[in-house]
């Protein structure tokens, strides 16, 4: 009699982004008139730019000839992009062999997958808030116990809690806390949902400990592209040490559009190690993991991959990143001007948001104030909460958007938004 | 201190296909004015046909265009290719619903991580000789020991020996062997590497097996579009019951020359049960999985799926599997006239070639024979040994490549194999 795996039950049931779904989708029943704006999924929206479907197009018609068509491709992704990826690097001054780099379709797939690489009863510390699938991958493969709904946690795993104290971006611990010290450690700077980017001093605060105690730290840089401000990092590996103890995954859903077009990266580089690993053993793992269970990006993705890094392509792909940096600072400026507090938007396509008091004075849960902005503003938002425990009392809006849809998303909610005062 | 997934190193070494690359390679650096002629790797050589294009072009313009362009697609896939499925299928008598159609990057992700639905002491049969995805995926999932190679076997895996008299498609247990009766069974049909398609009969008598005992049945269907016989069933869904205790993998790769876009998909019927599951259940948790570990098949690959599936695409597709076919009728004359006993190549695209005497009167080990036909007549092979221990004594021949290779190669064996009389 086959049964089934029991961690998929202990999942939380409402998951985000369906829930979500649901209420717009009975807001809109019972108001079919009613323009709505969204706000919520960091879904892109701008066109791909001129020289990524040059790169697109061309794959297309080489695949149409039987001198230049191509089947399975290289194991860790095709050299060419490999080596632009390295070039890439470069140009920040991160030195990478071709070697180290693993193309996928994209960085939410190795972030659920990466966890495979680590022994079953590893320490594994996740930010609150965050992206869901670090928790939901470790507690697929049965790493957790039950989820325990008034600590907005699953039995288990450690959280690294963010508040505005920290900056949204929690510090090593200073002791070991119940189970020794952390084993493996996702952060994501950018950070999703927070928008908070990690300081050169936090991150190596961060190497220095996985260095100290054999840790693994999985840095999640989808969203590394949008970080203007030259002294912040936007790789791991810009900080003295990391390719002993760091994983770094991206994309390029967001930089490029590539959101349905499906292309990421990791790098797993032959320095890092775990006490019980052979020298380049956990490269040899992750290559060994992706030829079993994956079969390479799609050649045409690949293509625009090369095309999304040549000189003209890093240049449209910046106007791109431009483009939804000013509609975060719209959105930005809106809500100041209403007195909400907000901070992210800066350096990061999502702005992270305090909830207005409600009637009682109180500060509005996540929930609450998304319902109040669906239901006076028609602006459909992502609620912190939904991140875990600690985005409770906040809400997330997405920068990406057309900008007229912003601009009418700002109007409606400086127009119909009835804040408590 | 981080530690690595112990099952890694269970893995059996000699990885088939490096180990292939590696004495091709050796050999080319000791001959290097040979032309090698590459009939191992099922790996699709026609370029993709004017309807295909046409698919991925017509995408890649849209996505050009902020009125057409689109992010992050359906969680299950885009519902245009998910309604040309069901179409498909209905070709055959299947009736489905886009709801039970997942949209993949590939029929081999799916396959390997499809165990991930059931329980950890669930009793895996796979058959052998076997696609090394199905043992692999397992052994990472923790649930095997040791790889035994006196047995060519891991311990807790149970293998479905083929073998000449039962048409290289071994019939259920009749007793429950040690473990009790099978939960999980992979299935493959038509196989690779052995070409041997299952009947109508023999996939009832497995539906049957799996409706007695609970067990589900794990169809990679991935060549079904190479049976010419009109008989043998193409997909488990014309059988009766499977619906209730079958999913069904399969791909574009081989009947569209898809093997570098990556496309598939996975049936996963709402009618499909465990004893301990709700109804639709399975269904539920596989679209939990894939939204949780995966983002979607590329767009614009997904585009070329719906162009596949037109009138004039399944045409196309069509001739284009009649190439590979003939191909495989070229190698299969000449190897017969070489006296070698050959099965397979008639639904399938590869051909599964039994090893000639050597000195000693005794048949060739698997690799014996790989060496011989690289050493000899400059043409790749894989060795069915590589595929599990059942494999031993066999070879399997690819029929995918360019006719004029095709040919050469034939003409190569022809006049340079030297077998023993």
């Amino acid at each position: 009699m086959a049964k089934l795996n029991p961690n998929y039950r202990k999942l939380s049931a409402g998951y985000l982004f369906p829930e979500i779904a649901r209420r717009v989708r009975e807001y809109s029943a019972q108001h079919p008139d009613q323009a709505i704006y969204r706000l919520g999924i960091g879904n892109t929206t701008e066109p791909l730019t001129p020289t990524i479907l040059q790169g697109l197009h061309g794959r297309v018609t080489a695949l149409g000839n039987r001198d230049t068509y191509s089947g399975y491709g290289d194991e860790q992704g095709e050299l060419e992009l490999r080596e632009a990826l390295v070039a890439y690097y470069a140009q920040r001054g991160v030195t990478l062999d071709p070697s180290e780099i693993f193309v996928s379709d994209g960085a939410k797939a190795d972030a659920a997958n990466i966890q495979n690489l680590f022994a079953q009863d590893s320490v594994i510390a996740i930010q609150n808030p965050a992206y869901p699938v670090y928790v939901d991958s470790n507690v697929v493969a049965g790493r957790t116990g039950e989820y325990d709904a008034a600590a907005g946690a699953y039995a288990g795993l450690r959280l690294l809690e963010g508040n505005p104290e920290n900056g949204w971006f929690a510090a090593p611990p200073t002791s070991d806390g119940q189970g020794g010290p952390l084993d493996v450690v996702y952060l994501c700077s950018p950070n999703n949902p927070t928008g908070a980017v990690a300081t050169r001093e936090q991150l190596q605060a961060w190497v220095d400990y996985a260095r100290r105690h054999g840790a693994v730290i999985i840095f999640d840089a989808a969203y590394a592209e949008f970080i203007a401000d030259p002294e912040l990092p936007r790789s791991i590996y810009e900080i003295e040490g990391a390719s002993e103890c760091a994983i770094e995954l991206t994309s390029f859903s967001k930089f490029s559009g590539f959101t349905g077009v499906r292309l990421g990266w990791a790098v797993v580089p032959h320095a890092l190690r775990t006490e019980d690993s052979e020298p380049g053993e956990l490269n040899r793992m992750w290559n060994r993991r992706q030829s079993t269970f994956f079969n390479g990006a799609s050649n045409i993705a690949q293509s625009g991959g090369v095309a999304a890094l040549s000189e003209a392509g890093q240049r449209e792909s910046r106007a791109l990143v431009a483009y939804y940096m000013e509609n975060a600072r719209i959105i930005r400026a809106a809500l100041r001007e209403l007195g909400l507090e907000v901070t992210g938007g800066d350096n990061a396509p999502y702005l992270w948001v305090k909830t207005p008091s409600g009637p009682d004075g109180q500060p509005l849960g996540s929930w609450e104030f998304f319902d109040q902005l669906l239901h006076q503003a028609q602006v459909v938002v992502t609620p912190g909460a939904g991140f875990g425990s600690a985005g409770e009392g906040y809400v997330r809006f997405s920068a990406f958007g057309h900008r007229e849809n912003i601009a009418a998303a700002v109007q409606s909610i400086r127009e119909k938004l009835n804040l408590q005062r």
